[in-house]
């Protein structure tokens, strides 16, 4: 195996998000470097197939597509001649099969057909690692929505709390974003084609090699490559690329929900969630922090724009543009990173995660009642009235924060009306009891696989 | 109708590319105004629907939904308060209608539901007139591509020509695209929900009022504003949000690959496409500028980061985020009114976009053949050998280019080789013979509907 | 004053951050459409102050530049034709003298010589609005962090309480991020410059017109019209808008960081800061949001984008670009605004803000000494060694931790050690005593005006 | 030399733009983990500076600090578990150093000092390569401008030509966008900071370890490390990376703008320049494609987003964020990276750029005249009056189109009117003699050194 250059190479050491992970090592270079060589192997394989080039050639050409006999260092140095990888990867692939073997390796291609065949193949078994991981993920939430269906806690909009609601609608939500998102990266990746246009996307040299049905070429490559077959050549015509840029930031973003919740209930005020194991320190002794969910918000912050560049390179002029296609490779190659370290963060999260019930079930009594004034609106008015309802309950929880006492007693204090004392006060304070349709639509969610 | 106040508000002055356009009606302010009020409407006449509120009730509310009676600048003014605009139209919707009704406007939502229904109402409604201009779009295209079908043109990658293709395969490619966004958007404006869920997504007040299905509540909501039910409340699970984002940018994109297209084409130097209608100049009598497509590029620069901004607000914390919900608002509907006017361009490009075969023909020759040395290499090095083939192309090129004659006469020159003579050099370096399959792929991608 | 259509037009309805702000009214289509006239104007008074046009020419368009006078709906309408509202403004403005001043109208100058002007204008005129409300915020935070040089509060890490830190501090941090914005705002603007190229840069047209000395005209054009002179026409060399949009993004984020600082200390179980005026909500009763917060967090979350696309269109071709210079107009119109809005909100936060210094010293024992872990580790190793202070700690901690009581009674339970004994251990253990240099930092960054 | 693991470290081959070049070498992770360990070593020597650590440990510090013999893969997996690289790099390099020394590794420190000063020191060794790039491309482009001064060319707005303009003035214009984007690099290199806070930013570690002076610990260990002491700790202050992605993003965009003009009058129907080396093609012999060109535009097309991620990262909650921290790290890299490869690459374009003087003398009569047409109306006007000419040149304008005849010849043809004759028609509709004040704002602009 080759040894990369030490000195310039990068090993994840400012990306512990992905570090080590499946995902990291599928998007490498050594993987994209082996996507290539697949790409290569499977057009000559392919016209093999169709008897337009020797069966030997294509043997040979398979056999001489071994990642590891080439230096995938010295190939990027030499890239930046034409621009691309392929232009020095095929002089390599050419030199290292026998000289009557030659003239069928690369033959009618051009390097973006093979640049985007295999930034297809990786970014396909990339998304096989991220679905994989999210289906861990679903599945650990789906247990923790039906443990915790009835777990109550405080609903909290724009910071504070508003009404209960319960840990098990939470998880539920978190989970339905994470099947959003695996129906999309599926549906994408279903879709990933193989990319064969030849020079200018007419196929012109396939016919010039003796190709009479360019369509049964490009179906055939398709099926030797493991891809989808394209409608028509898309050098410039981006839709698999923006397709991805889509579903990845949406699930960059799915799990950055799922991220930011965590975090702001791990807060140590909050306490309502810890990860199962929490990262230490340099500096503060016996301190765990939420590390995954924190590299999982980082992925979330920086996805989107990513997505961005690689929406912007849908406008590409003529039939390869000077730029715009450039300008996808890292991004993409960033993305599919980033949302697969984030994907496997994520399992980690869910599969671990500690719910403290007790402090959720504390919270509820924090604002002293107020967190279930609206259902006291709703419940007073009828009996007394909206005005008396209203007044009555804005006295009594200004007395309540004021005096930090439950607004159930306050309530009772007040309670001259005669009416006031038909009404179960204590039940209908009970945060617990005023959760609405949560355990329903909890149930209603999981339903759904 | 109430005037809106003359000084702090925007007519597209800055936007040539909406100003006047369907979709910017459409999510206008007062356009979402009217939104905002379908949406207090239909959720009244749902719970009607249900027997939860009166009749008379549920028609007052509609009669007074009517937004011509609001003042949208004072509301903007008031929404400062709490942080958006539902609180202020509550109050007026409220004092709009007898007091006898008053308790049934707004009943048991938050300002979230009504906000989020609107946002929606407002993108179908738009995605509408999108639809129809991209099938519009489409339909110039297709007639562009039958008629090109096989004129010749030169495929031009990394801004040099490299072989030959058609008009027709690239007018096939730009209605590929705009096939493609048509899918996305339709299939995202056909999903697109109602957002009901209460102060913090568990329906619990309209529990509190009495409701004792409110699975059934959400689908006469759904039905009566005219949009999809919602599996769960999605205020903080921004799929729809994000959908759209993706959608858009796409769309945006698709239609700047056409723009970047015609820009380069339409230059002075290469002319092989005009506008039908080009625009003037303060500065320079008599000339015509590509306007619409200018304004469709310009649109395509900027949605890319419309959307990003969008996929950053999934990460949304609690059960309303404290600035991820706000942050939508503007962009998304930056972003509907952007690709709203670019399709109205993109339909104006594509119906009065002027081909001049004959340029196209004139610049085939520019490379004195070398477009064509593809398909010489290919079919001289059986005839040769492939030294041979080569050293005797470079030779032909590099005096083609020093000399500006044809490489068919230097070919011709040079052709000591008997072998040579027996090939027909002029058909082999006629550009407009080496179209490869462009036709046949042309009339494949038409057969898309 | 002609009224607006109020059909297409937007008051601010989605965006209470700017709604009503000064930098809304400085920013709107009426204020571009008064920059615009003010450049025209003070172009044909540059002329005439070099005795280039006759000075009657110059009091006529300076009368006609009146903006209530025109109709900035119809111009925008009118905009599409060329794509920008110059022209049909200069055939209004020239409609709109005398026939005779009609040739002395935009002499020389080409649309973008005007638009960009404007542009200037209405930068310079928002950012001194802007300025004047950092100013404000400035202030305020001063003072806060004077109030409370010494009142120590948890300093937080990744959620986590790590060490302490005063208020002081974090609000003097507030102050430098917001001092840097200033100064990177004044400058920006300082340099503002006017545009005037002509039709593609070269000023030929004034020399056609019988201008000598360009230079001159130039300088004559900036001083009328209040901006910097350019050292060349920037049509293409766009860093006068590059540098707002990095100004602009940065106030953004500045302002951004007190803003989610606010929100996370303003949480129901934080509480530490709560806003002066809280928000109410549609669904809930008595509920204060911290609204101003919010909004400030949205801007934040939006701006980058913004500035990307400006930062994008640097690469703008030729001599004035086809989409490049289009896109950057309301991108860097939504910054302004953005930013305008977002220093008005922080002006009222910092103003208005409350701080509850108990709910700091509160927390402060939340973690049970654990807060003060690494001074006890600093202090313990030379006294007992480092492996003895490190396994006495950690066993400490966890006791504490489990047993929820201070760290400081299970250390004098523990400390069989005699030379324990000799340390202050209620000292050590003060989280109030351990701020560092929290109070020196403070005073020293007051120090800078 | 520890060996980089080969399966999952990048050397570039995605990247043609900066592979290989000096910016990449110093930004990988080495050069990272060498400034990292260059922080560590600076902080121990700070202190023995000012007595607060034993010399001897300083020493062995420093001696330990020797990239070579750490494991960056190893950390890089490592660092997941706290989310940092800092971690378990103290871990090492304290079992580095003897015993004695160990307690004087990291002292006082927490990761986020170390990160962040690294992060800066690696900035500052990219920043000088990519000035002295900008430096030889700005000698490059001066030269070019003096050369070119005279020689005429289409001036062009929105791809059409408007009037002649001079490759002198587009150079020198390249050129001051060189030099504005190395104030702005320079400006902030040299206030590039050293981090220094400890846990939460109050220094407090240092005073619990006998530092009474903190404000001259924090200046020893900026001057130990070469970087400007910092006003505050800026944990979450981050005006430093804001800065640097202002700059950058800045720096690609200005390169980008010489780029995008290079790409567009390299086309093959323009060639009014070519590269001085062109890259080749897998798929078309002798095609020369302008790849440098090529690579600077896919800079620039990516650049800006990954500056608004670093803006995004200005609100930054706490005293160290959960997220907004991580998310600088690999963006502010793969920005320098970028900038660098660009600036080797904008170098090599500008040194080797080829100027073909011929073809743009020869365009400029593409338009039969219309390329002076604004001349014309302004010459005529008060010959002939107005209308007259207006009305005379639209004719001619005409006719000249249809015609394919010099706007001059049609001039004379029409000119029954006698002052007609009177003007030196040639002259006066020679594009040469059409170039306003090219010449001098050219002489203006390269006297900025």
């Amino acid at each position: 195996m080759t040894a990369v250059g030490p000195v310039d190479s990068d090993a994840g050491l400012l990306a512990p998000g992905r570090a080590g992970s499946p995902a990291e090592s599928a998007t490498g270079d050594r993987a994209y470097l082996r996507a290539l060589l697949d790409a290569e192997a499977a057009l000559t394989r392919a016209q093999a197939s169709l008897g337009l080039v020797p069966a030997r050639a294509a043997s040979a050409v398979d056999a001489a597509a071994d990642a590891s006999r080439f230096d995938v260092h010295a190939l990027a140095l030499r890239a930046r001649g034409g621009g691309n990888p392929v232009i020095p990867l095929v002089a390599d692939l050419t030199a290292a099969v026998a000289e009557e073997h030659a003239p069928y390796v690369h033959r009618g291609a051009t390097s973006q057909d093979i640049m985007d065949t295999a930034t297809m193949l990786v970014a396909a078994r990339t998304l096989d690692l991220v679905l994989a991981d999210l289906a861990r993920t679903e599945r650990a939430l789906e247990r923790l929505a039906r443990e915790h269906r009835d777990t109550a806690m405080p609903g909290r909009t724009l910071t504070q709390h508003a009404v209960p609601t319960t840990f098990g609608l939470k998880a539920a939500g978190w989970r339905s974003l994470v099947l959003d998102a695996r129906d999309r990266l599926q549906s994408v990746r279903d879709g990933l084609p193989a990319q064969l246009g030849g020079a200018a996307g007419t196929l012109a040299a396939f016919t010039a090699y003796g190709t009479s049905d360019t369509g049964a070429l490009v179906e055939a490559y398709a099926r030797e490559v493991g891809l989808a077959a394209p409608a028509l050549p898309w050098h410039t015509l981006r839709t698999p690329v923006a397709d991805l840029a889509g579903a990845l930031a949406f699930t960059a973003g799915a799990l950055g929900k799922t991220a930011t919740d965590v975090l702001t209930l791990a807060r140590t005020e909050i306490r309502e969630l810890s990860e199962g194991t929490g990262g230490g320190s340099s500096a503060v002794p016996h301190k765990a922090n939420p590390v995954r969910a924190t590299l999982i918000a980082a992925a979330a912050r920086h996805a989107p724009q990513l997505a961005a560049t690689l929406y912007g390179s849908l406008a590409a002029e003529d039939e390869r543009p000077a730029g715009a296609w450039h300008a996808e490779w890292e991004p993409l190659r960033d993305l599919l990173r980033l949302v697969g370290g984030a994907a496997r963060d994520a399992a980690e999260v869910a599969e671990g995660l500690q719910v403290h019930a007790e402090a959720m079930r504390a919270h509820l009594d924090l604002t002293h009642g107020l967190i279930v004034s609206e259902r006291l609106s709703a419940e007073l008015a009828p009996v007394l009235g909206r005005a008396r309802a209203k007044e009555l309950l804005t006295r009594a929880a200004e007395r309540a924060g004021a005096e930090g006492r439950p607004l159930v007693d306050i309530l009772q204090l007040l309670a001259e009306e005669p009416r006031l004392k038909e009404l179960d006060l204590v039940a209908l304070t009970d945060p617990t009891q005023y959760t609405g349709s949560a355990g329903a639509l909890t149930d209603r969610a999981l339903e759904r696989r």
